[in-house]
């Protein structure tokens, strides 16, 4: 009879965290503020009020260190929250490895990822504020299954508009976004002038996320009684996600052990600062020692290959310019690339924390990635979101090379609503751009070019 | 701000219970034993050697009250277990009913259902027997999903004979078993004499559980390195599952409060079985008042119209006689139903149990059923497996009456490979067959006409 051994730590109720963990108390330098694309001077509150209640206005700017959460928004968390951590010894066994593995695990929530940690408080205080309605953009689908779960939780209705890539290619997401209540359009659509726009120049557009965030910002500015919500970049989303890494410290505790590498996955940076701001602030505060990297896609990397400076966060040019790793806000990654993590930018925290050299990061190819996933999904038993392989994928490379003693993965969701990219994968169809490819070094350069100009 | 709530009891891995309930033990009345088509007596160890190992073999005809759960079980167990039992303070809100609504959430395993509970320890008992493969069948696909689950845990093969229907119906539940590394086949299929027979009658068909069953058998009697998993019916199946219900009692001391109603669906029986059998025990032993009740789909409804006679397991007939509900072993339910449930027989301790008036069953039909998945997915946030509805459905057809104080579901997994049933739904394309349908009454009295015959 074999040894009982600890697999996994769920916290109760009680245990869970009731603050949200704020870096902007504790960075070493201040991060530029967003700029006001007309007068080039720091948004104001008033600018940013069209399209957020006030209260997540303040949280956007606020310089507490922590935020208590409010009762309404812990309620429903417990729907699923405290997620598991669970250490991966099954991973550990395929690869022969002494490194400790953990995976803290977002999946189990009801929309399949961590994105309803920031759509609960945003519909949250958008109900509280007397709005009834929220538009979105979603790529793969996580952000518009999380925002419609959030929606049906507070009596709202949520409208969204999905990159047409993903709308078309995984039919299983719109039911899923339809069931909970959501209503869904491909975008670019013809219900708004960004989206009539964009068609005009081509018909064919398998869209962005830039173009989507266009069109649902511009719907919300239109009505009074809806707003918009972003289920990425933006600081207070990720304050809402640091309750993953919040657990993941207590969750360690119960363990007894440490992370010496923190692994996240990163498109806009919404897993990766909530899995990891807690660390950098126990680096910073109580010395703890830890590496922490996040893993982009080959095929769209704004940390490793963009420029650092002043972009839209869409394509249209509506939003407030914000300082951040970028490809140009008018970049459209390639639809060939199976997961989420197709954003031209990156979060402005996340960013400032590379551009100071806290952060490392890494690209990846996504057969790298699928490889990783297949490997885990056997292991483990949970099959992951492609977004949460690139993650997986860099903790086999260092895990395999015995890098360090013990890594924390993000699995920032599962890939039951993905499966149709590891069809292509097992099918050997799949395929990857990456810096290498000088039609991705061409056509980054290109949008480069046309980053706005900073008015004096 | 609100006053917290308790919105769900995890236990944690060391509270989780270390022995399966035998009902066999404490059932007021024994259950007419299995016998051999041939002689007709009482099927032996012996018979059952071809298929199962000595293990599940003793299992099946215990009289011990209690066994306990090998260590190795209980460390692929702790993946996800404990389950959480989860308050249903949304569906109650929108049901505007005083009844306290609680769902036991088997969906968040690896594999989204209950069905790992039995997967895991078939596993490990043929692989502790030297067996390399596991064959099965699979209807909705549930099933075969788990049995992947299990034998990459323990580094076996698994061949699976999926239903026709759901294997075109439901691609994805195929693209889920190869990436935990199973192998699937559609059922009726050419590799086994019994599928070759029934193609030869119908070149069209659409299979059954029964014929699935039939060619998993038959492989794995063929091969001495191979055995047969049944994923239902077998009284060592319902022990595996009653770590369900044991998990429940100890939850609701938690929450300081008991169900005088559990229902739960039942297509062969073991989510009912898993979830119920441990509240039987309450009644007979600590003369606790419960309602239990079942929930069969009115397309397929073995225990409400069924005839309780001994019949075979498959359609074949290669299996031992079974005293059970059947609608007759060649008896083919229509594809039309979405879900699971799909199945001519049903557990013989569940029908022993119905015989003799301890369980209660209705049958429902599947549109009331998707009414109650989508109004439980917008209020729980939880996208309920087609089978689960139909717990659901009775569930707030008895709180709207306000028949109980407080009612447990068994959720026994979600439905996200099973969104195209819900897109049907939604699309009001969803049909179904009644017992008010002369068709199915017809059917089903033509397969009773065929029930075999037991040698004197």
């Amino acid at each position: 009879m074999a040894e009982p051994r600890a697999r996994k730590v769920v916290l109760t109720e009680d245990e869970m965290p009731t603050r949200w963990y704020n870096i902007l108390h504790d960075l070493p330098t201040p991060p530029p503020p967003p700029l006001h694309p007309g007068t080039g001077q720091p948004v104001g509150p008033e600018d940013l009020a069209p399209l957020f209640p006030m209260d997540l206005i303040l949280q956007e700017v606020s310089g507490e260190q922590y935020i208590d959460i409010p009762e309404e928004v812990l309620d429903v968390y417990r729907l699923w929250r405290p997620s598991p951590l669970i250490r991966a010894y099954g991973l550990e066994r395929v690869l022969g490895t002494k490194t400790r593995i953990y995976y803290k695990y977002e999946g189990a929530s009801p929309a399949g990822s961590h994105k309803p940690n920031t759509a609960v408080p945003q519909a949250y205080y958008n109900k509280k504020a007397g709005i009834t309605k929220l538009t979105t953009e979603t790529g793969a689908g996580q952000w518009g299954t999380a925002l419609s779960f959030a929606c049906a939780q507070f009596g709202m209705t949520c409208e969204i508009w999905q990159v047409r890539a993903s709308y078309d290619g995984k039919p299983y997401r719109k039911v899923m976004i339809e069931t909970l209540g959501g209503v869904i359009h491909p975008s670019p659509s013809t219900l708004t002038a960004s989206g009539r726009a964009i068609l005009e120049q081509d018909p064919h557009s398998t869209g962005s996320l830039g173009i989507a965030i266009s069109e649902a910002v511009e719907v919300a500015a239109q009505s009074p009684d809806a707003n918009y919500a972003l289920g990425s970049v933006l600081n207070h989303v990720m304050l809402h996600q640091t309750i993953i890494g919040e657990e993941a410290l207590l969750q360690f505790e119960h363990f007894e052990d440490w992370p010496d590498l923190v692994v996240g996955c990163a498109g806009g940076g919404s897993n990766l600062a909530g899995l990891t701001f807690p660390f950098f602030r126990e680096r910073w505060l109580n010395n703890r020692k830890v590496v922490i990297r996040g893993v982009e896609p080959a095929s769209c990397p704004s940390l490793t290959q963009g420029t650092y400076a002043y972009d839209f966060g869409d394509t249209a040019g509506m939003t407030p310019l914000m300082k951040m790793h970028t490809l140009g806000h008018d970049f459209i990654p390639d639809p060939i690339h199976a997961g989420g993590l197709r954003y031209h930018g990156m979060s402005p925290l996340v960013s400032h924390l590379y551009e100071t050299k806290e952060m490392e990061a890494v690209a990846k190819t996504q057969r790298e990635c699928f490889d990783a996933g297949v490997l885990f999904a056997r292991a483990e038993g949970i099959i992951p979101a492609p977004e949460s392989t690139h993650a997986i994928a860099e903790a086999v490379r260092a895990a395999k090379a015995e890098e360090h003693g013990s890594i924390l993965i993000g699995l920032s969701g599962h890939g039951l609503i993905d499966l149709g990219a590891y069809q292509a994968y097992l099918a050997g169809e799949l395929t990857d751009h990456t810096w290498a490819d000088d039609e991705l070094k061409k056509s980054v350069a290109d949008a480069l070019t046309r980053l706005p100009a900073i008015p004096a």
